[in-house]
């Protein structure tokens, strides 16, 4: 069992992990990153297909006014490239594909006015949220009430309606209407800007791609931390102490490294701990002395969404030919979102595919070869009979990932967020909280992410954890 | 770190793993079981308060058709008797106090129409649910997919009556209206059989308490079961293979145990395992491999309750003098409701009040004195100024008990029954689910827990990882 002590231990090195350290470095601070996977980059992984060409498997998305993420691109010598958004897009219903240009797929024309109404109200009400505290805000109750799905239902009359903002809803959250508080929903908006920059690809969350994959980011930044990085070492147990001044028990002599991280094979002593793991999982660490109630009820609500990101890899994008965008959207699923996934070269082609929600539930247990058969079901009905044989099918399903159990992130049911939200951030003694579900802009996003791990690093070297 | 092998290993010592243990006895199978604790009863509780008379800091209540409960009592040979239930009951809303008879509280009448309306409608739609098998039941989506403040917000007009059901759900879930799937509720009803029986006193779920408190269940079934129960060994890790048959990797060699469950301290080999915290703390141990998503995915959705139970002990139960029951609910808490919890002869006089839902979230991580004085305010204000001066004043706060976490017990929000609530109890390999939230009549309660035992045994026993 390896043991050492520093200032400052950071638990995982995604994103969220490795800004902190980063930062945390920039300000001298000496840091310890420990991550339970053999790799850096957390919900983010590029998977190589040949010829220096790389898919990616996890988070891969930046767009205009996510700008962490694209100044931290910029600073690591990275650069970005527009995702594939040129041809006609396909929208899928009842059996029926139809193409169209742009965000809005050609329903009929009463549905798509009340989709465009829809979005926005949504839009409008979520201008009244205070990202940074929600839940000092008594008035947004009845928000908190209802899930989407209830919301949804009132506010629109057609099954084509309901069957455009469910996909919407799948395609943010990788969960149901069903499962979403309404306020949750308009938190997220909120932190993004407005539901269009969460859905649109030009312009909007799904803008750009990283040259040579999202992962380029943690692995530069990891590079730059070096030996501060421990790959292959879970954490199990957090032992810390109450710092000066904390209500509680009896004071008790703090002594110089009040937290001690426990990880198979190793363990960390330091003045301070950054635990960037999603709620959910954060949760799942023991802690000595247990947690407040309010911070473990945090963990006990906040879900992660389900999602099998998923590529058909082709000798070439053969729907170009079709002058179709490779971007489709299916009401008749599993498949809800495909989009042109190719590198910039155009070769090969790749499909991404994403089950989401309650066909992702459905399909993460399977054994690979089915899920695979019915990812390319939907494709050859989208894109037509070539589609059946790609020459390699790649899927990732994170809710079978052990220390993600879930993507794209975090989720609050009805009746949270007012009561629990508050401990998303606040620190418990020498412990702070960060990962892309703690972020107040672009919350639950790559940008998100890395915004956390530097606001947690100033709280840190702002805490009285870190005496001079 | 101590270890040896046995058939099968249950973990928790509460009524659930120890009428798993008992059974497996009474069949001949060899059983260790493993608790965290260093007593048993799980979230049940007694508190000697002197004269050989004691308090009950969790579950106490049992009633008619809690046909394990009430069997089990009779067999250990323990006794019950009537929760004290003479006198008037008080209501308190918007500042005034009404006292009345029965279950029902005298509000106006238009309100009382609605709540009975009410009542009816939710036991008619309870009748629907097969409580076997409630994912099986696609006709159920609507009731999963908004909460049960959606729907009392469309089936009452009036600010009291919903002030009644949410007093009911708060009672029965130790959560809130917001909180519960619509579906959820209708599950536990019928699990339950109506409404009506979770509510009542006399008849219904609180008929009857355990003569010396209902921790003797628990304490005599260790009795029985002697060094088999081994006490403060939390478990941390379960080592699981998979068993003939399954689907997954390629097959491997099952040895003659193919579980071991790691605890501090203690390690433990089997032919089978009984896990028998609620799902939420169930996700918490690390398995390994790690479970299928479908089981995690159930352990981060289904949360626990959260209630601060506080008993205020007098030298005489004074209420009974003016002519009260010492039952009374409010609407304007943040005690919800009370109970006359004094011992058979009446003295001392103790009066129960809970915390639940918002009340106790707010409550649970206060200093002790603010919680005793916020429920001594409620008390005042229901029974007098007597109530002001306790001789003692016992809380439990079962969020911030790190091996509970919340109680009475799981509850799913929206979304998550028809998707997840086949994991509840499905088996993964050798390991087998248990405990109050798995039963399938009176869920949720002692009745459950016990029953949930018994079947779990069963099935451990009919099982192909106990060859003769």
């Amino acid at each position: 069992m390896d043991s050492f002590e520093t200032d400052v231990v950071v638990i995982g090195a995604g994103l969220a992990g490795l800004s902190a350290a980063r930062e945390l470095k920039r300000c001298g601070v000496d840091t310890a990153v420990i991550e339970a996977r053999e790799r850096v980059g957390g919900r983010t992984l590029n998977e190589p297909i040949g010829d220096g060409e790389i898919i990616e498997l996890g988070g891969q998305w930046v767009g205009p006014t996510q700008d962490h993420a694209l100044g931290l691109i910029r600073d690591l010598g990275l650069e970005s490239f527009p995702t594939w958004n040129t041809g006609r897009n396909l929208f899928e219903r009842k059996g029926r594909i139809r193409s169209y240009e742009g965000t809005i797929p050609k329903v009929n024309p009463v549905s798509l006015a009340e989709v465009g109404v829809a979005l926005k109200r949504l839009n409008r009400m979520a201008e009244k949220i205070d990202v940074n505290r929600p839940w000092t805000q008594a008035e947004l109750a009845a928000w908190d009430s209802e899930t989407f799905a209830t919301w949804m239902g009132r506010n629109t009359r057609t099954a084509a309606a309901r069957d455009m903002l469910r996909l919407a809803i799948e395609a943010v959250w990788a969960a149901e209407p069903e499962d979403v508080s309404l306020l949750h929903a308009l938190f997220y908006i909120r932190s993004a800007g407005t539901l269009d920059l969460l859905l649109d690809t030009e312009g909007g969350a799904q803008d750009s791609r990283v040259l040579g994959g999202s992962h380029l980011i943690s692995e530069r930044m990891a590079a730059e931390l070096g030996d501060a990085v421990h790959l292959g070492f879970p954490v199990r147990r957090i032992r810390w102490q109450r710092m000066p001044g904390d209500t509680g028990d009896s004071p008790i002599e703090i002594g110089p490294h009040p937290v001690t991280v426990e990880a198979d094979g190793l363990t960390v002593s330091a003045r301070a701990a950054v635990v960037t793991l999603p709620p959910a999982l954060a949760g799942r660490l023991e802690y000595d002395p247990p947690l407040p109630a309010i911070r473990d009820g945090l963990t006990q609500r906040m879900v992660q969404g389900t999602v099998v990101k998923c590529h058909a890899i082709y000798p070439e994008p053969f729907w170009r030919d079709a002058g179709l965008s490779g971007q489709a959207t299916s009401a008749d699923g599993p498949v809800s979102v495909t989009f042109d996934n190719s590198p910039p070269s155009g070769t090969p082609g790749v499909l991404l595919a994403f089950l989401e929600g309650n066909a992702a539930r459905q399909a993460t247990d399977l054994p690979p070869a089915e899920r695979q058969r019915l990812v390319l079901d939907c494709l050859v009905r989208l894109f037509g009979p070539e589609a059946a044989t790609p020459q390699r099918f790649v899927d990732k399903a994170w809710a079978a990932d052990e220390f993600a159990r879930g993507c794209y992130g975090g989720y609050l049911p009805p009746g949270a967020w007012l009561m629990y939200g508050e401990a998303l951030r606040a620190p418990v003694g020498p412990l702070h909280w960060a990962g892309a579900e703690t972020a107040t802009r672009w919350a639950g996003y790559m940008d998100g992410a890395i915004s956390s791990g530097i606001r947690a690093a100033t709280e840190v070297i702002g805490a009285e954890a870190l005496p001079a």
